[in-house]
Parts: C-alpha cells; structure tokens; sequence
C-alpha cells in the first residue's frame, strides 16, 4: 500500500511529462507553452479492452507529471492514468505527480441515501494506492474532496480566467446567478470579483403538494445574468436556469462552466437556449460536432504550464488556488 | 496502522457502553433508554494535564460503544476518547464504536487559504490509527465529512426531531431561513419536510466598494421565521441573521441549531436577540449559565440509544439519517 | 487505507447475494443453486459513463457476495464491482467476498519489458483497498496472482468440470495440448487427470533467421487431440494451434477453454477452424451472434454456489481448487 | 499489508491449536490440559533450509492458536511461526492467536549506539504483516515491549509461579536481588509478594579508573538469596552476581529465571555457580544435557491454557498478567 | 495514511524553522544560534478552543522543522503540533522534522494494569499519521519509546550538559542518586561520567505489613549528593528522596532534571526542600513565579540547533545522544 | 508500517556499500568494480543465535545499498538483511537499496495444496515493512514475484552472460534444454540468442497406471545439449534431464544455472553425472568442497556494480533484464 520512492538517487533532477489519451490537445498545449515535448509512452488498448501501457523513454529519478482528464469514457480514461501511474512507479520515477484537470466521479462526494458509495473517495484511495505522490487538478465539484487525499492536492481555480475573460465585455449591470444551492460561494465568489450582484435559482418545490418549480431569489430584471456552475453534464440545470432567468425577465443571459463534458442531450439543450454565449474551459475535449457558435472555449494550458513550472522549481503556488472558498 | 481485532471470539456477544466525561448526562441518558448502566471506567486527568484512562470492568470480545462529544476543551475531549478507543483495543475489545454526537473541528474540512490543515480530515485519520471501528455521529458539517472516513459512519439527522417540535406549534406562515450559502441545503430540506418557504441570508458586500451588509434573498415579511443551522459558536452569525429578518420585517423569529456550542459571548448576544425562541439539543452539555429562558433543549439519547440497539442487533438505520442531503 | 470491520455485531448472520452487471445470467443461475433471490441492488451508469450503486436492502452485518466477471467492457465491471463494495462496506456489511469467476487484467501479471504496469496487482490493491475481504475466482492465469493478495483467495478449477465431459465421450487415444509453454503445466494435469499423453505447441521460430512456425513438441498423429487453456481472446494462438496439430497429422481436434473472452475477430476464427468441439464455461457471458453451434458452455454455477455455501458455513473447499498446479 | 478477514463466517466456532517446532513439549502439554489433540499440521524444513509448512486440516473461520516460543535457532523458529500465521491467513482461519512463551529478539528492545536497528520491534512488525491478530507471550524483557504492537498482547508474568514454589520452602530470611539495574522492579515485585527485602547487584566500575567490580547495594549477609531474572543466556551476569553475593557472605544462594536460552557455556557455569537451585520454566525446552540436578522446572502449561481458554471464551485474564510492573 | 511527498522537487533545499505556542523563547533561542528567522505562521485558537493555524510562507520543496514541546496544557500544544504538521504536509513540505524538545504523555508508555491505554504509543502514531518524517527530542522517559516510531528518531540527551555544569563545581566526594528503580540507568551513566558513586533510593516497603518507608541502597552519609531524573512533575518523589538522603546523612543535596513540568505544587514543595539548587533545562519554560532563586536553567537552545544544522546537512550526529542507556 | 524518509536533506548525495555475511566475496568484488571500499558495519551473532548489527559509520541522508543473498542459512540471512535494513532507516540513510543476488524462498510462489504460505511474498511484505525502498536481484523463480511487491524491482537477467560464455565454446549443433515445464520460457529465450534448438524434459507420468518416466520431448539425438535452469538445488531435476538426455542419445551435455544453492547431495550427484561442465554465477558462494573440476562460475559482480552505478546517477537499466520473458 506504500511506495517509499527509492529513486529520488543521483543528480538527475529533469522533469518528464506524460499524456494519457483523454484530452491530449491539452496536454500538447501545456508541452509547448513549457517548451519541452511530451515523454515518449505507448498507451492504448489490447483488442479485448483492457488498457496497455508502455513507457519508451527512461524516467529513472526523475520528476513524471501524467496529465489526464477523468472524463468519458470516465472508466477507461481513470484506468488508463492509473496503469501509467503504476508503471512510472515501478519504472522509478522520482516522483509522480498525476494531474487531471476534470477529475470524474468528483460530484460522488457524499451518500445521498443510506447505502451508496462515496465514489470520488474511492477514486482518491485508487490513485494513492498506484503510487501516486501529488494532485494538480481544477474547480473540484467541492473542496472537501481535498481532504480524501493525505498528498498534497493543489486545487487551482478557473473564477480569475473567467472573470477576465467577461470583464472584457464590460457589462455593467450584472448579475451572477448560482443555479442551485450548492453553487451559492462559487457564485459569491464571483460577484466579488466583478463588482456584480447575486442571485439563486432555488428550484425545489415551494409547498410539498405543488409541481416543481424554478424560483429565482434575488432580482434579475432587466440585468444581464452570468449563470456560473463547476461544470455542463446533460445540461438541464443550466437550461431550467436559463428558462427561470428568461421569465424572471433576464435581459441576456450568458453561462460559464469549467469542465464541459456535454453528455446527450446536452448540446441539443444549448443549441435551443435562450443564451447569448456558453463560456467553457478545455479541460474536456470537445468532439467538433459539439462545438456550437456560441461556445467559446478558454484554455486551461497556460495555468497548468504555470503550475506544473513552479511545482517543480519549489515556487509558491497559493494565488493561483482556492479562490472560491 | 492496522488493528485486526482478534477479541471476536467464543460465544461473548455482549454490549458495553462507556462515557467519556464531555457530555456525561447525556451518556446516562442513553443508558437509561437502554436499560443497562454504564460501563465501569476511571477517566480523568493526572495532575500535570495528560488524559489518564482505566478500563474497570473486562470487554474481552464485547462490542463497546464510546459516547463522547468532542465539544470543549475539545483537544481534551478528544485526546480522552482517542485513549479509550486504544485502551479497549488493547483490552481486547470485540469492536468499538465511536459515539461523537459532536463532532469538533469539523468546521475545518476544507482548506480555506493555500496553506492550511485540513483538521477535520487529520482527526478522522486519528480516530482510524486509534482503532475506531465504526462511527455515529450526528449532523456533520457537510456530509462530504463521512468521505474522510474508511469506516463505516452512521450520520444521524436532527432535521425529523427539530421537525416534530415545531410543528407541534402549527406555524403555517413559516419561512426557513438559511444563515448563510453554505446552509441552503439543510434549510431547503426542512422546508420541504414542514411544507414551508425558504429564504436564504447573503452576507457578502454586494458590490465590492460597498460596506458589508446582511441581504434577505427571498420573502419574509410579516412571516414567521426560522433560522437553521447546525450550530451555534459565538452566535455571531446567527444573531446578524436575526436582525436582517428583523430589518426586512419578519413577524416572529425562532431559531434551531443542533450543537449549541455556545463559546461567549453566544449568551450575551442570544439573550440580546429579537428572537422568540431557540431550539437546540443535547449533543453538547449546556452549562446552568448559558440556559436562557428562551432556549429549548429536545434531546438526542431516544435517537442515539435504538442507533445503538439497531447496530447491535443488525438492523437498518436508514431511515435515521441523511434526511437533509 | 484499512477497513476494520465494525459490523460483527449482535445475532445477524445471514448471507446475501449480489449481482453486478457484467454477468447477470450466471449471478441468477448461482442464486437458483442456493435458493435464494439475488439482493435488491440499483446498479447502472450515469448518463455521462460514471458507475451508479445504490443497495436496496439492509445489510447490516450480514456476510455479503458480490459476484462480477471482470470481463469486457473490462473497465466498467471492474468500477462496477469497486463501487459496489465501498457501497456495501459503507452499508456496514460484515464480511465482502468479492466473487470474480473471470478476473480481467490476469494476463498481465508480470512486467515484459522494462517500463511496464502489473496491472494484475493494481487490480488486486483495487480491490483491498476498496474494502474486499476476500477473493473467490477461478483458473487464475497464473496461480502466482494469488499473492498479489494479502485477503485470502479461493482459486477454483475447471480442469475436473471439463475433464468428467470430455471423459464422456469416451475417447482412449487422447492427447492433451499445450498452445505454449505458459499452458504446459495445466495441459499435463489434465493429462494426469484423463490417462491422456502430453504434446506442447512450440511458437517460437527454431533459428533466428527462419520465419515464425508453429512446432508441435511430442507425437500427434492419429490421435485425437485436446487443446486446453485458460481463455479463448482472440483465438488467434487456439486456431494456429489447430492448423499445427492438422498438419501434424491429429485425427479429431477438441478445444477447452475456462473463460471465452471472444474478442473479434475469434467468433469468425472458431467458425472457420477445423475442430469439432469448443468448450468453454458460463464465467463470461457468450452473445448470441458468438454462440456458433459447436461451442460447448459448461457452467460453473454450481461449483460457486457450492464454494459459497462452504464459505458461509465454515467447511473446507480444499478439493474444489488448485487441481493443476 | 492489511488483512481484513473474511472468515468469521456461518457457526463455525470452534478452537484449533497448532504448535511449531520449536518447544513441542510445551504444546503438547497445553493440549492435555484443554482436553483437545493439536492440530494437524506438516511443518518442517526443505533440504535448503528454507521453512515448510502445510495445514492438514480444515482452518475455515476458526480461530487458531499457534504455539511457537522463538528460542534457539531464533530465525528459524520465527520464520517458522511466521509462515504458519501466513498460511492459517490464506486458509481463512477466522482469528489467529500468536502463542510466544518466549519471545526473541526482545532484549534488543532499544539502540544502545546511534545506529542499530530495534530488532523487538521489527519483529513486532512482522508479526503483524504476517497476519498475526493478538499475540499472547510470557515475561517480555520490558513491558513497553507491548506498545510496539498494534494488535492486543496478554504479556503473562511467571512471578506468581515462582512466589508460590519458593514460598513452599518457608524460607523466612530471605533477600531478593536484582542481577542489575534494569531488573529492579521484577526483584521490588518478588519481594512485595515474598514480603522479602531487596538487594540490587552494581555491576559498574565504582571509579572510572578502576577495574569493573560486582558491588551489592543493599544487606544480604547471612540472609537467603534469591536472584530473580527474565532470562539465563549465557549465565555470566548469574554467576557474577552469585559470587558478589558469596562476597557479601550470603547464606544460600537460589536462582530463578523465567526463560532458559541456556547458550553454551551457561550449563558449565551453572554447575560450577556456588548457589542452592536454579528455578526456571519450560518456556524453553531444555536439552538433556542441560538438565542439571539442580535445575528445576516450572511448567507454564496451565497458565497458557487457562489463558487459551479465557480468551476463547471471553472472560477477563487480567489477575494474570503485569504482576511485576 | 501515507503520505509519499511529491515535493522533492527542483534545486530548492532550503530549511525553514516554525515553532508553536508551547515554548516560544526556546525556539527564538534556537533560530538565533542558526542565524535564521522563524518562519511566518499564524498559530492560534479559535474562540472555540480548536486549534488553528496559517503558514504564511511558501514550504514548497523545503526542509520544515517545527519545534515544539507538548507540555502542559499538553493536549493543545499536541494538537497545535498536529496540525501544523498536516498543514506543512498539505503545503508541500520537502521534508517535516518533528522538535520536541519535551515529548508528553512519555510516561505512559506501558501498560500498568490491564486495561490502560499505551499512550506513548498512540501519541507516536498520531505524529506518523499527521505526516512526520522524523522525530528530534530530548531525554525521553525510557529508550523503548523510539521503538514506538517506524521513523528516524533522534533522542538527544542532557547528561553531558548536566555533567559539564557539575564538573564546574568541583564537588568530589559525589555520589549520584536515583530517586526510584526506573532512573538507576540514567544515575548509573552520570556516576560514570562524573566519576561519582552510586545510590538508590527504593520507595517499596521492605516487609508487606510495614508502612512505606524510604530506603537509601548504597552509602551517602557526608557526602555530596546529586539526585538525577527525567523530569520534575508534581515534585513528590524528589522531595522525597531529599528527605531520605538528609535522612542518611548526606551533606549537600542537588536536583538535576531535564524536563521541569513543575505542576502544583511542584514550585512550593521545591522552595520547601533541603537542597542546595535545582538544575533543569528550558525544554519547559518556567513560569516566572515558578522561577525559584535556587533553579538553575541549562539551554538546550545550542544542541538542537546544531541537531539542526547537521541533520540539514547530512553529518554524523552519534555524539549527540543515547549517552546514558 | 510506513516509513516517509525523513534524510533526503542538505547536499549529501554519496552512496555507501553495505554488505552482509552471505556472500562477501561477492560483495568485495562490486566495491573493487566500483572503486569503493565497503561500509564499515559491524553485523554477526550473539551467542544466542540473534543475529547483531551496528553500523559503524555516518548514512545520514546517503544513498545505501545492502548486498546480501538470502541463501543458506536462508532464515539467518534473510533476518540479517531485514536488520541491516531496520538499522540503515533509524540511522537516517536517504535511500535502501537491498541488492538479492538470489532471492530465497523464491520457490515458494504460489499455493501447491490448499493449505500453505506464499513465503516469497511474505518475504517481498517483510522487505517492505523494515524499509527497504527499492530490491535489486537476478532471475527471479518466476517473473511474477515483481507483483509481490510495490517498491521499484530490478530482476536483472544472467541469460546474456551464459550465451555470452557458451557462444565462445562455438557448438553449432546445440539443443537448449528445460528441464520441466516450468522452464520452457527461459530455454525458449535463450535459445532464441544461441539460434539452437528446444527440447522440454517432461518429467510426469505419461499413463496414471505407469511409473513415473522422463520423456523427452523434442530432438536431442547426436546434438549438443544445454540444460538450463534457474538453480540447482539438490541437483535431482538436473541430474534426471541429463540421464533422460543420454538416454535418448545427446551427444554432450552442459548444464548452467544461475544460482548454486548446491544443497546435499547436490555435489556428489553432480560428480556422478554424466555431462562436461556445470555452469553457475556467484550469486551464492560455492565452498571449497563444492567447488568440482566441471564446475565453471561466471562473475554477476559487473553486471550488479553497473546497476547500482546507474541506479545511483539515474541511468536507464532496461538493456540489462527481463530478458528471457
């Protein structure tokens, strides 16, 4: 269960990246703003569907950074990280640091009935038990899945990426609106940063007997509404939203998620919305035929570059993390 | 690191249950619900501070439950379980169950800066190395908490008691106020349960250059409210939630809170409040001075003794707990 | 890290039976031999891929099996079946045998070149960590996986299942048939078992300049011929085994294989190859378009059912395993 | 690293006792007095000299003792013992009991330079990861021996044994004295029970610059001495301190220890030692030729089976053990 | 539970010293002989009385020592240190030694009845579950204690500071005293050095019907006499043996103890005494009205930073300690 | 059970040589291709049988390697270098490399009955738990046993070295020959670098009624024959290929193993054989008298001393092993 890493030996003191094969623009991205290229490593699949991975170059003693997505096929792609991770291992790599900047199962952080599993925990204890000695990772669905790992996690924030990325549309009259109560700080968050309102999309029932409905608390009216969520899966809380903004008589109404992994029906739903402009990150690849005119996709390269520099020249990292708790 | 516990031996299929001396009433009080007196045991302290621990009675195979609330001082209430876990461990005991009805530093579950602990997940790690088999706690912080365990943990809900108590006053123009984002969803819950609105209390400057100032987002005027949350400490936020209601013209305000923790000057300020009532429970032993007219203590030893009885016996608690997720 | 097992407790020393997806049909056909129905368990995907479990009954210290061939989508069954026991230690199950009558990743149990995984034993740490405390298979690739466990494993054979069919047919001038050196020792146990000779199939060329070609060590001709191994994948080192024996002049060719993976394009090889009779077993489930007409499905249904009964109530099963080691 | 076992199972409740090699005697005896054979086993040594063990019968949610002082060839008696912990582990035997009437290795309990190894506690150590649930054992060299362990540790003290058989010699002049500083509290403990006075054997140079002399603190001229240790090894330190106590004009001189390791030349220098009787137990079996006439032998064998007993049945062992702290 | 450090990253091998609130004069002391400030962190209480704390400069990648007795209060100062380490830990620290100076809870490092806790024990596993990498501390209670650890720990010791300060004084007719059995060893390797006799005092009753008595084993009428010990807790034994020494006739009496815990009423039955001067070191601090004029304070400032230093720079620090096993 | 390395401080990156008493010539000759003198240690018996170790010289923060092959007197051996190990981690060394030339109970790799220990991986968990961080060994029994373990394994591989020496012999009619099936792979593999051909003793009974017989399988008639195995121990599987060879009319008959355990009556039976030379390496020690004419020893220090040189300044090893899977 531990790995007492024997090869921290020598002088050699280099810095190796490696991809796996779930986002692998991404992590070209990040090898060009470092200005090295990726580490040599065959990893793919045996005809009957169990992963395979090789690793063609040396990594004796030296510093491995795996980056790779979680996302779908989430099995596969989690599998995959944690088949490299083990052969870096035993391959004595100085130390390993796995960076997945969307981390999936992260929304299975706690039981929601009496007899379900806490999957993103399990998840944390997989990746300390092939070896694992550190964790990069964004926007966790919550920063208490910090506290599932006992290896340092640095879990760095997209809000400063956004916010700048929106203030250079200067709209003024701006509400930011969490769409649901597990959103409230993220969008709290935000709205500090911008100099912007809050509002709450509260979409339980009002009275028990009575059919579900969208009640936005807060005022909306006549403002421009920047709906903010960790991430798009089928996209049904963020379109309900942007209904209830829409009747709450929402001037426009724009959406930024990090992690957009836009499952079906998802970009059917973002296509029929009344939304000016879906703002997303890269840490998930999206397939062209899910590229929308109005997505604008921001790269996460050149923070993950940034991090994984100062990682490895002992810089402070704490500005770029945490700006959302 | 690993205890293996070989006391499950024989035909010994007893149960004992010891009390630790942060919340002593309340161990009697399940007691008595059971019917059986409490385990022999000399706890205390030696002149110089150190916790001291004598186990009077033999739990050779038994399955020992430990009630303790690690409420103030908490680092000796929970230096005191954690050597009663290990002296029945070492006694032999069949299994142990941490009892903690309240649960300290579970505030600290995140890290809220870069370089902080994450204290809540380090005393769960204690409590593991201990040798604690199983925990019963009631209302964590936030349920991501049981995911910092690898035992198996009993989350117990106040939400059907706190429920029952103030339905019996037939309120039917009630509003549940959340005190702030991060109580949204136990706020959400209750309201569901007693059929009633939800309001929430934002407390963040609204614009950036602006003073702090208590925003009420949803309706309260002329309605009845009650603030919930899942404890009180210095009262701080509590009694700044009252006053906002107040502002915006709430008729009565009630407030419920599962752990009255109650560290000064939560007195002075809940005497001050402009609220008609506040509910808490046992959990944590309120001293005389602290017990205001106006402060209703409903009792968690009905709830806590049949989580017993039903663990030892193999029943299912589902029904007990995760009422609020 | 460690999951001690709190849930020993009081009376309840029922078993149940749970099922995951990858092998639904024999799950049934094990709980028909015992009697009793499957455990009420919800066990699915998200939409977005991420593995689902919820446990729809109290399990409450009862002795829990989980029965999942790890087969394709390898992957996910393997998710699947972690969830499912973290659902169930979560659930405060008493003991968790993890029942995997094909245990996927087995073939890569050893490093072959220098910078390579032992998938097998992360899957072994897998499953520990998630919280198995114990391990029923059968016909491990290699009987050396079991140490990758510190649980205790039940390795069963097939080789007695597949010898009392064959010897039904009556044939006396038998040899049984290795595909390759790794097969040798299962190949001479059957051998043993059946009075049968031994020949090897040697694929590796004879002089280093020659072209590959299949030899086939020891006497064939006019005899009828057994090939025996652990799984058909491809089918490609089966069907050149098959054209060896031919042209070595083997009268009736016979196929025996414990777990029939089946990968494309296998289906189509076994259809054109010139053999009579492929055996395999129920451990994974066969499609119908891959159920040609002479493939032969023993079912081990009955061998596990027997296994778990014994388990439960304490009997030996030394005489069900390790039959051709 | 971690055993969880899966083997408290159905109804199986019954005791077995396995006995290594190393004190065979002893077992047998502790057999006799529970009324039940030991349990069939096949232990022994490859030609190499590599130990071999095979359980012969059915282990399956049992609860196993195993019998096995680690006395001379300690590395083989450990080995030994630890490979049948290991092999009662992977037969699902339900708790095993690791039965060391004395324990090796424990006088090298601590560094005495800057740079050895703590030999007790590695050994302790891989007891533990051999898969060892409690370890019950007799007159640890030092008692802070027991916090090495994880696991439960009935440390039984021989000095009630001894009290009662010297007590039947109605000596009524009698000095108890400790061979050297470190065992004090054993002859304080004696003397209590014997209500006997203390004398301490100085065995340091007086000044610096003057040779090594034997210096008695405390009276014993023309008294009865009884010199108490844990252990005779090569017997210097006993005859030592028998001829100090001959300087000092003692009457009759009696020697008890509990483990005797008798290396050479210990039987030369106890024949040639000026002392009355030599008391010890058969912790450790004594070869023929060391059997000198004035050696006598406790047996522990019922303390040890009555201990078996209690701890299968679950009752309180504690008048047997920590006499002499 | 295990914690890999990824963070031996990079050319940054720079040391940074923290220290708790527990003997904050000694770490400044410290941090002076090494030229180097303390580093910055926020360590303090919340209302509550949870522990809290705030590192305030970048550790990533470096050599953290974090000084700190766990003296009375002794289970904050524990916890203090705790969390310190898991947020040095969760920081990315390269490494984290662990400074106590005075290490709590020391004395209970074994079982004296049945059923206690082994709190060394549980203390020292606490410290590895937090994320120590390594132990510095001063004279603990009995050299077992480092067994406890699986960590590097290096126990310095006093006896050669204490022994250079009484040298100065020129007494040479000194016999060294140890106030009970435990501390003979301690008294024994100071006698050496000094080259002093030895006496003991035994605090048993030399006949079971007798009252208590204090019993001085070995000669000190007319001489001066230095009794040496671990620490001074409530002052009881060594007051005691004062007595027994003036008693006895011995002319001068000093005190010499490492750790001056001084708990009521320590400092009153001190000033009471009929002795000379009492010599501590500032592993404690001493309160200013527990500051008698006949205490003498020895620094141990100089030898821990100098522990510092080589351990920083890899030399040899086997002079340092284990000076009086 | 973890051991977080606690040295890697300041800029000490020597390494040191330490060797046990197995096999010194061995390790002298490593020093003298490395150009360095081996550690100063101090490493024997007590009288007792306890194996003794003092490290004589400074480790802190350095990088060591522990020579010693677990060969005759296994059991002395193996805790030896556990000792070692135990002794290096307290003493602060950076990294512990153990360096297994043969690795024992390597045999021991699976389960044969039902009932037995998988010793070799109960060694791979001891290594782990006194801290070693990496094993260095050659031709392990089976590739499998790297799984046994989670730190780095380099199993270098003498196959190279064997054909090397062979191929000087210039035979050209050669047969590589395994002497059972489980040493098909190995033959296979070097024959693949010698471009001979194969043949496989089959040493099992062809019919159940008829005594046991050693067939050939495959041509051997009038060819040079080369058996290859990975050890001899009593020679008996040896001595029986080469009747069965003659028997079948091999012209000369050469027999090379790695690892010459030579246990009785390994030497006399190898006397008496029938074959040209006996070709071993110097993992273990061959006595005087063991030392026959026929017997060639080729050197494995050039290849281990390459290793450690690479493994110390972080050079790929991969050219050196896993060459016959």
């Amino acid at each position: 269960m531990v790995r007492i890493n024997g090869s921290k030996l020598g002088n050699s003191t280099g810095f190796v990246l490696f991809s796996g094969n779930s986002n692998r623009q991404l992590s070209e991205s990040i090898a060009k703003h470092l200005g090295i290229p990726l580490g040599r490593m065959d990893v793919g699949k045996f005809p009957n569907g169990e992963a395979r991975v090789e690793i063609l170059e040396s990594v004796r003693g030296k510093h491995a950074f795996v980056i790779q997505s979680t996302c779908p096929p989430v099995n596969d792609s989690l599998m995959e990280l944690l088949l490299v991770i083990d052969a870096l291992k035993r391959s004595s790599a100085g130390t390993i640091t796995a960076v997945i900047p969307y981390f999936g199962y992260s929304k299975q952080d706690k039981k929601k009935s009496g007899r379900e599993p806490i999957s993103a925990k399990l998840v944390a204890n997989m990746l300390a038990v092939a070896g694992a000695d550190r964790l990069v990772t964004i926007d966790l669905h919550t920063p208490q899945i910090e506290g599932f790992f006992d290896i340092p996690v640095d879990n760095l924030s997209t809000l400063k990426l956004i916010a700048d990325y929106v203030a250079g549309k200067k709209m003024d009259n701006l509400v930011i609106v969490a769409p649901d109560a597990g959103g409230v700080k993220r969008a709290r968050h935000l709205a500090n940063i911008l100099e912007a309102r809050l509002a709450i999309i509260d979409k339980y029932r009002r009275y028990y007997r009575e059919a579900d409905a969208m009640n936005v608390v807060g005022k909306v009216q006549g403002m421009d509404a920047l709906i903010i969520d960790d991430f798009i899966d089928t996209g049904s809380s963020i379109v309900e939203a942007v209904k209830a903004l829409k009747n709450h008589e929402a001037k426009r109404i724009f959406v930024a998620c990090t992690h957009p992994i836009h499952t079906d029906p998802a970009t059917q739903r973002l296509k029929d919305a009344d939304c000016e402009e879906v703002i997303v990150t890269d840490t998930i690849p999206l397939a062209k035929e899910k590229m929308l005119d109005r997505i604008t996709v921001l790269s996460v390269a050149g923070m993950l570059a940034e991090t994984i520099k100062k990682i490895y020249s002992g810089e402070s990292l704490s500005y770029l993390f945490h700006q959302h708790k």
